[in-house]
């Protein structure tokens, strides 16, 4: 049999463009003489279109394909994910319920569904909805069909083809279904996953699933690329489609980077491809989450501003932005005043010359000076660092609007969590591109760069050189507001724990504070505990105690921030909500 | 029997407050030889507390609290709501699952659980979390417990009294539950129905429900008070408990005006209250959320600083700040620059006077021409009109700070639905007291306030009078950031199409479409399209498409906008998930 996985790049809330991608893919795999074309899961319009899935229009519309889609499979089958509206709950001309919609592969061949072994619901197959999800609110919006799925029968050659349709949603999911199916296999010929999975920096496909596939038929798994968004966060869905055989060996795959990729599989005689990565896939990542969000929502039709302090935070962003878009799209403003040292200054310059970037540096002075004078008395040192701040926020925003430009968001996940920023200061911007990495994670990015440019692009006094798990800089991070100002995080700790605490879904913190009392800890953190002065008590839970209060208290300024480009499995964002109430300290060492 | 109703004010995520509230309310009802005292659903730790439900420390912690209220029971009958662990799934030590907990009514008797009827599950009857709720993510955080509920079987003077023990859920719930249980009636001496129902101005719990009360045994409901937040949104509780005899009849009722209340009714000697209101709900519900905002987020100690332009929306939040908190907490500001009309800043001058508030008047004339300064050219007229909105912001956020104060924003809805608005300028604040209600709602509430004030604190030039269907003003709302500029909105109708378009979940507007090609619509929206000039088609459609898009391509600002007081059943914010990605425009008659 001939197959061909098509890893094609969705369009949120557009079927009219996919169904064109769609109907090009199909016509492509007829002239390859293809037995079956496979597309992803929700690959008529997105998986994330937020309550536009109550929208009964858009539901109708969206379902509408459905047929046009069945037409295309004169003379081949074909396989895509889109939704299915329930009947028996099928909204009415003015019914004020919300419609319950099922997510379902569709399976079609010779303009006609599939029929399956159980002999009921021809051509469907349906996911099943599990609450607590990550990404996706799915069980907001799709129902859980009660009737159980079942193989189809695909004829073919006059051979009767079993065929199993699953759906596998990142993280082990494909574990689940493996197991899941462990006995049927022996009697399926194929098993197909189809797939909508943004990548994350925790899972990794390829190298995990040929392990779980104990299995004894071949396996296809059917991925989407592109860029979707829920409001808040920004996903990357990165493709990494695959065929295993039935040794669970890898015998064809396409690109696992963000690639639309058309992949013709003769399961005959298969060649499996060694694809070299250049780039690391964290780097690949923001690089297209910044394109796509770029071509999507302002077609690649904006400048980008971007306030150049010369900091590790905004140099990275520039040349992010830089190698995304090209020089000529990005304009970079630094906007200093006199707290801001002749090193970042020059920082700036450099960078932005290396880079090939506009670069305009504006004293600020002015500006400070006309909003105290509106005040009788001097201000505050506190006061006259967010004013320096939010100046900077008004200049950009007015230089994207004369330019016809968005702002780029300079926050990483680290400040982010501790509001170690201005509200309508630095926290603004159309997108955040590094506000889901810990400035280890930035430091890391900005190495890499770096290295592909084969200059130092970024200032090599901006970047930590690590002895041992401990970071030095050259030039510590400031957010330079006032005299001798240096960032308050313990880099490398912080990180670490922010990550402890936010990318566990069951932010078990009574277990690190045991481990912590009990000397369990991994040498690397009892490291870096050592070098803050952690590893005395009352420290440590001094530092703990602020790092969490902090990281509560400050929840009311990311209602307020930009969109992020979502790059761990556990974002701030919409994916992660958060009540500003204050909360009872209930860590059970501070409460003792 | 006696029984007492304990409608609390529920402290979200401050178990140790509300327990101590709990045992306070305990005490009072054995004073009072109470045999039954009913509490809230959720009410140890509140309903919102965003993904803190999956930190295991903390439910843990939250947990803990029901073994106290179990030792509360001597001597008394206690009901309460609080979270059950479901055990098979307990979290381990290091789990990465989420836990699994249960949203429960415990019922205990004497220090012990009391028994069901099914001899299973003493003492827990269990909530049946619904997908596709409104408020909450309860699916996200709360397991559907597969053993059913059975009635209980409390033992008090030698009787065996049967209990029915349910969960009530806002909208027409209590209906489902009616329904569910009508046969069930006969056989159980009492229904109760516990609740953690916030107040939205489409719901009457107390006229209707008698309505459907055909059972033909005693009824209760207590539900909380409060406020309770998800980030963006905030709800306020209303309370409203009350007890039904077996005839439907109400026999006595706490107020649902957000009060605490202990209700104890002997239910042999029943006593219904008749609260005479004197203010609306909608109002009512407006002033408790910003006092109880005030007290959770900044415990009364902060100044509510306003950016007072003297037009609706910013005067009234003046007069509502000043009622919720008192004059002497308010702080006005007039930013005027060359645009804005004398009648405003008059306007703005005698609402502060009468209120008694603090009132400055900065010229922001320096601060626009040091921005314009920084430039070779003459910035546009657009430009200039967001310079203006974003100096303000900068300002009103540098009083904020000198002063310890935070910002009150005035947006409407048929504002933040369009986006017209100044990202970072008047787009700012810690809370949004109107921005779930249309400027019909808030010329409504402007009228009311004046004549609470029993004077026209809210200038009368401000307010709309209606000429059938049709709104005028004397003075017609404006940003003020150009000469002669007035709102785009067309008053009445547009206020009108965004609750049609988002207080439904289905949001069908071909629908309305429909309805209006068929000439079907209300007199009264007939009378605005006319007046409006939408009665003739092209204009019709012209106006609508425009609208729908505004309202779409918007959305990027709503991801940055402050926390809003919810009042109605579809605020924007975490509780209506909105995409950015463009979306095909699939309304038919666009499409035709």
């Amino acid at each position: 049999m001939k197959i061909s996985l098509a890893q094609i790049k969705v369009i949120p809330g557009q079927p009219s463009l996919n169904f064109e991608k769609i109907k090009s893919f199909v016509m492509e795999a007829k002239n390859n003489k293809v037995d079956l074309i496979i597309f992803p899961e929700l690959c008529v319009g997105g998986s994330l279109v937020g309550d536009r899935y109550f929208d009964i229009d858009y539901i109708n519309y969206l379902a509408s394909f459905n047929s046009k889609i069945l037409e295309l499979s004169k003379d081949i089958a074909i396989i895509w994910g889109n939704i299915l509206i329930k009947q028996s709950s099928a909204p009415t001309r003015k019914s004020k319920k919300r419609p319950y919609i099922l997510n379902t592969a569709f399976f079609a061949h010779d303009q006609t569904y599939v029929p399956r072994v159980d002999g009921v619901m021809a051509g469907l197959s349906f996911k099943k909805i599990h609450a607590n999800q990550n990404y996706y609110d799915e069980y907001r919006y799709f129902k859980n069909e009660s009737v159980s799925n079942s193989d189809f029968i695909f004829k073919k050659d006059g051979r009767d083809f079993t065929i199993c349709l699953n759906f596998v949603n990142g993280f082990g999911a494909a574990h689940k279904v493996y197991k899941a199916n462990k006995t049927k296999f022996h009697s399926t010929d194929l098993v197909i996953n189809i797939a909508a999975s943004p990548w994350v920096f925790t899972n990794h496909k390829l190298p995990k699933l040929p392990l779980l596939n104990n299995n004894l038929c071949t396996t296809v798994y059917v991925n989407a690329v592109g860029l979707q968004d829920s409001g808040k966060n920004i996903f990357v869905f990165d493709g990494g489609s695959f065929v295993l055989n039935q040794e669970g060996k890898l015998i064809a795959n396409a690109n696992d980077m963000f690639l639309e990729e058309h992949l013709i599989v003769d399961l005959n005689e298969p060649v499996p491809k060694i694809v070299k990565q250049e780039r690391s896939k964290l780097l690949t990542a923001v690089l297209y989450a910044i394109e796509q969000f770029d071509e999507l929502m302002f077609k690649k039709n904006v400048k980008w501003i971007i306030g150049l302090s010369g900091g590790l935070d905004s140099t990275l962003n520039a040349a992010l932005l830089t190698m995304s878009l090209g020089k000529d799209r990005v304009l970079a403003y630094n906007l200093p005043s006199r707290f801001n040292a002749e090193t970042t200054k020059n920082n700036a310059k450099q960078a932005a010359e290396m880079l090939g970037i506009s670069y305009k540096e504006l004293a600020i002075e002015n500006l400070i000076k006309a909003t105290k004078d509106l005040f009788t008395v001097p201000v505050s040192v506190a006061v006259e660092e967010n004013i320096h701040a939010r100046l900077r926020g008004h200049l950009l925003s007015t230089f994207a609007q004369t330019e016809g430009g968005v702002i780029c968001n300079n926050a990483n996940k680290v400040e982010v969590a501790l509001g170690y920023c201005t509200l309508y200061g630095d926290t603004i911007g159309a997108l955040s591109p590094l506000g889901d990495l810990t400035k280890m994670q930035v430091n890391e990015l900005a190495l890499e760069v770096n290295r592909v440019f084969a200059k130092n692009v970024i200032p090599t006094n901006l970047i930590a050189r690590f002895k041992g798990a401990v970071p030095h800089f050259v030039f510590p991070p400031s957010a330079e507001l006032k005299d001798k100002q240096v960032d308050p995080m313990k880099w490398g700790y912080h990180d670490w724990l922010l990550n402890e605490i936010i990318l566990s879904p069951t932010r078990n913190l009574n277990v690190f504070v045991e481990d912590y009392l009990n000397n369990k800890l991994k040498t690397s953190t009892k490291k870096l505990l050592s070098y803050y002065g952690l590893d005395k008590k009352e420290a440590f839970f001094a530092d703990l105690n602020w790092f969490v209060s902090t990281l509560h208290n400050n929840s009311f300024k990311r209602i307020q921030m930009p969109p992020i480009v979502t790059l761990s499995p556990q974002a701030f964002g919409s994916n992660l909500p958060e009540s500003q109430a204050k909360i009872d300290n209930y860590i059970k060492v501070f409460r003792d």
